[in-house]
């Protein structure tokens, strides 16, 4: 038998003990060994909860019994889960953590204190939910050099995009809409902005590429600038807009960005809907390869939390050799990046389209049905440096979004 | 270091020397050491070719090798593979095949075999070829009760079916061009016929459920009665006529089978084009999830069988507990099984409608654009067997497919 604690007993925290509960047999068959949950550390109380048997408010009770092999560290945010999940290390137990943050601030501290104590720290759940991505990426993709990772990797943003689309809505009233059915937060910004796709675009480059990307030299734009206009261009070319979190080898540079993309039909990308995240990999030898799945959600989160500990149960005393990198990754400068770019431009397209010919060369113009003054046009592949350049020439640019075919 | 030896240099097996060569310092370090091709077992020569100085006629030279510590099985077919592999096994070699017809028949057996003498048995590049799907269901959904695995498993069919959708083409014709591209062989019986999709589904349902499904006793329907008309149909309903490999849990009973199903927009098969396969997984908490990628093809399939290589390297005389199970599954009764079923019918809309109405209750009846002499229907969710009992009440039934939402 193995005997764990639980920090938080949240969103994520009740849905580990749901399923350590409800797949209780397969669960300890797959481990080897039965898991039971000793403790669950929480400052509230919960009434009538079985779980207020095993609750505890000080995590001294925790670090102090030689009894709990794992520590399961649920809370989010920064402090006190670096802390907590940093003296369960130093005290010999294993942690597994949900919480991209601190994965994507302190992984590599907490990896190489794992590694120097013989045992583990996992983090499957924090990237993509329940979609086994961590895991594929350091045991299956291993004949592989990994040459590009591009993730939807938020869900509330990509409910959100893929409502606007289908209803012609604009973005303040699909937050709205999205707030209410609770896939997003009150304070929206982590998803909206773009950070959480960061921190873990940030996570999956450093396992790919064997060093370590600092997530806050990734430059990141969120989807508040997208709005209804955009996609009905999106419709016309028969494209979606995704939010993107992308980091590719261009030669022996690497380079990483966030940022919505029109992303065409061909791309596996493109058809992955609602609240869905989907990793794209691709590999030298494997070519194209896409992890799909539910990139949130109490169960679906707990499924790779759990799936975590089982593997740690299994290896007790043994690292496993998650690695985040010891060196640090310097990523590739944003205008040295090439691509092509839509760009909407106020003004008339039969007497402006000259003038765009004259500063960008050949584009592909677009009309949206039902916009009449204004329309946009797609550049050829060009460095991002140079597109801004470029576009600093023109006086009415709506918006600009990147092409992802 | 660790040697290895390749039996056959054809497609897959000259995919793995390029696979080793390409990337062999990432390989090395994710092995933790070398890994170096002892030999290549083949009775053709290969003149010019630098493989000529590692190449053996003769199995014994690697089997009496104490040197070579993992054989790479990469011939095809029954035997000599499953001599091969059992000899392997036996002298303490850990085997790694990619020889989906060696694992349906003879892979209890030969997990076993490698379980007592405490090595290794590996097939991870038997289904979905590139796609790590064995591994993540072994090591990732271990939180999970597996309650659906459905996927597109046969590369060659998909694309057929792709192509007759997009082009209008028939059959004869479509299954000329993927010849004529390599993607069909000279004889296609087990491609189009299902056999190929049913040992891959049978694989992968033994390792879900835990026990072992006799790929034998999967109903099996190929694509050969799909023609363009049904793909007139398809376009109508919004929908891809795909051949699924499907095993799913009723109750407590499983049931399985490989058919051609009509597939709608909501399901991440629909935009599984040409010849990528993609494996779709239920699991009771982690809800859906899908693995995509190459299904086929020399180097996608050759990096699986290489990490399957690496992960033996790193496990040289620890066995990981693969098992296809000991106990036997009982598949549920075919016609026991509930579907909705969309059936072409020779005859008038106008007049017959009622008809089929009298026998089938509520049903949505289809016409397809430029079809005047037929058109089709869609039942509500019923037994097979009872369809099968209702239809056999029509006279003119032009074909019928099945319905998976």
């Amino acid at each position: 038998m193995v005997q764990i604690a639980v920090l938080g007993y949240g969103t994520v925290g009740s849905g580990v003990v749901e399923v350590l509960r409800t797949n209780r047999e397969s669960i300890s068959q797959r481990a080897g060994m039965p898991i039971e949950i000793k403790y669950v550390l929480d400052l509230r109380e919960f009434p009538g909860d079985p779980v207020q048997e095993i609750l505890v408010h000080d995590y001294e009770t925790i670090l102090q019994d030689p009894e709990v092999a794992i520590v399961v560290e649920v809370l989010g945010g920064i402090e006190p889960a670096h802390t907590f999940a940093k003296q369960a290390l130093e005290a010999g137990k294993s942690v597994v953590t949900s919480n991209k943050a601190l994965v994507a601030k302190y992984g590599v501290e907490l990896t190489e204190l794992a590694k120097e104590k013989g045992i583990n720290f996992l983090f499957e759940a924090s990237c993509g939910g329940g979609i086994p991505i961590i895991r594929p990426l350091l045991t299956s993709l291993t004949a592989d050099v990994i040459d590009e990772i591009t993730g939807i990797l938020n869900g509330t943003t990509n409910y959100m995009l893929d409502k606007m689309s289908s209803e012609g809505a604009d973005f303040d009233e699909v937050l709205k809409d999205a707030q209410a059915k609770g896939y997003a937060e009150a304070d929206p910004t982590a998803d909206i902005e773009g950070h959480d796709a960061c921190r873990k675009i940030a996570i999956l480059s450093s396992l790919a590429f064997g060093k370590f990307v600092d997530y806050e030299e990734i430059p990141t734009e969120g989807i508040t600038k997208i709005t209804a206009k955009d996609m009905l261009y999106a419709k016309k070319l028969g494209m979606a807009v995704k939010l993107l979190a992308t980091s590719r080898k261009v030669g022996d540079a690497v380079y990483a960005a966030v940022a919505p993309y029109l992303v065409g039909p061909q791309n596996p990308l493109y058809s992955v809907n609602d609240v869905f995240n989907s990793i794209f990999v691709h590999g030298n030898m494997l070519g194209d390869a896409m992890f799909y799945g539910s990139g949130a959600g109490k169960l679906p989160t707990a499924s790779a939390v759990v799936a975590d500990v089982v593997d740690e149960a299994k290896h007790l005393h043994e690292n496993l050799g998650v690695s985040l990198g010891m060196e640090k990754l310097e990523l590739m400068e944003n205008s040295q990046v090439t691509g092509r770019y839509f760009v909407r431009i106020r003004g008339d397209i039969q007497k402006d389209a000259g003038n765009i010919e004259k500063i960008f060369g050949e584009v592909t113009l677009v009309e949206a049905d039902g916009l009449t003054d204004e329309f946009g046009f797609i550049t050829t592949e060009m460095k991002q440096g140079e597109y801004q350049e470029k576009a600093s020439g023109l006086s009415d640019v709506l918006g600009m979004i990147r092409i992802k075919d």
